[in-house]
């Protein structure tokens, strides 16, 4: 497999087609970003991370049996994945209060919810990534109800399957970020990543973070937290 | 009907008790706000068009045989209602997109949509009324998913019926607010107001505004819009 020309670059990744046309090479990248951009910064150690945790996370899910679009890591840095065009939208998944939902209803952070909540949030920087409901999702031809629907079931089942896995190493799944693809058979497919950089993740005993909200809220040190959850999860040897 | 001590003091409207227990008597003011209050104002005549307008609404619905609050006019700017707890909900039904859903989704005022869309706001001013989903609804236990989809029903047949009212008086139904209660019974009841406080109304020929658009925007008379509507619709002497 060979990497071919620049597709896109993200706030964290760099997505590159290859000379397999279905599947694209992805270099994860050491910035930071928060607040939609405006918090910035580079972080020597954080594309190791990430690709690391997302790697072993996608081949875990593959394993239990939820697709994905993850292929193979090829480096501490770099991945291949099947090809898929990305729905705009964020899908997060909740457990636990926190963020933008603890501001959103006005509750503390920190409270065990009954059931997950799932939010559905438009991928436009411009706009924000507002929050939005299944009616603007129709209104704007992002998905059809058939495909919000599998969204949501795929990201129910990967919460439970996450639950699991990071409560047998003492971590809290507060809440998460997915993204899906559509492929080229019109299959959603769930793409994107699942790292420190798309989920809350508290010590179960301490609640100390150790996700993205360190960097957000200059609350300690993003790779510490980051390199203490790849250890967590089996090390980088995996 | 006697009416007894003031239960309620909203922005828009005083709600007193009677002395039969499940009626209240509800008082239009004269007051405007916009921006969650940040821009108020008295505008000497909004209370009895607003009541006059929502009276002469709520009858002909009811007539129709969507159900509500309403039992009769008492006055310009006094109304009885029957005793609800209103459900903390906003709940928005949009046939052309304006205002906040032009903001949310980066589409241009005046977009007419292929089907309604349904939004719903928790009703808390601290919060600043946020847009929020099914699930924050169950989490925040402000109504059973069977009360929803009663809401989310009614709703859309008023909406059915309102866009011909106005179109029979040629003028365009662009989005508009409900509110529901819950009866002693535990039925949902709709209730609040359907009034130019409350819709957008736009000349079906010239797009003109005849609705708070007046006022939040600065853009003309706010009672020279609400009387056009209130003559449109039949006048006061109905």
């Amino acid at each position: 497999m060979n990497k071919k020309g620049l597709l896109y670059e993200g706030k964290a990744k760099k997505i590159f087609e290859t000379d397999h046309q279905d599947v694209f090479w992805i270099e994860y990248k050491d910035d930071a970003t928060a607040f939609n951009g405006e918090k910035k910064d580079k972080i020597t150690g954080k594309s190791r991370l990430n690709n690391l945790i997302t790697s072993k996370i996608f081949e875990v899910l593959k394993k239990e049996g939820i697709n994905n679009h993850f292929i193979e890591k090829l480096s501490d840095t770099e991945q291949l994945v099947q090809k898929v065009t990305i729905v705009p939208l964020e899908v997060v998944v909740r457990n636990v209060t926190a963020g933008s939902l603890s501001k959103r209803l006005g509750m503390e952070e920190g409270i065990q919810l009954e059931a997950p909540v799932i939010e559905f949030y438009y991928k436009d920087d411009d706009l924000g990534d507002p929050l939005i409901n299944e009616d603007h999702i129709r209104l704007l031809n992002i998905a059809t109800p058939e495909q919000l629907q599998t969204m949501r079931s795929i990201a129910l089942k990967v919460n439970q399957f996450l639950i699991q896995l990071f409560q047998d190493v003492n971590v809290r799944l507060v809440d998460f970020k997915l993204e899906f693809g559509v492929t080229g058979n019109g299959e959603i497919l769930l793409a994107d990543e699942i790292s420190p950089d798309t989920c809350r993740l508290w010590d179960i005993h301490t609640n100390q973070k150790f996700d993205k909200d360190l960097f957000r809220r200059n609350i300690g040190s993003l790779t510490e937290g980051y390199e203490e959850i790849l250890t967590r999860l089996g090390g980088s040897s995996s």
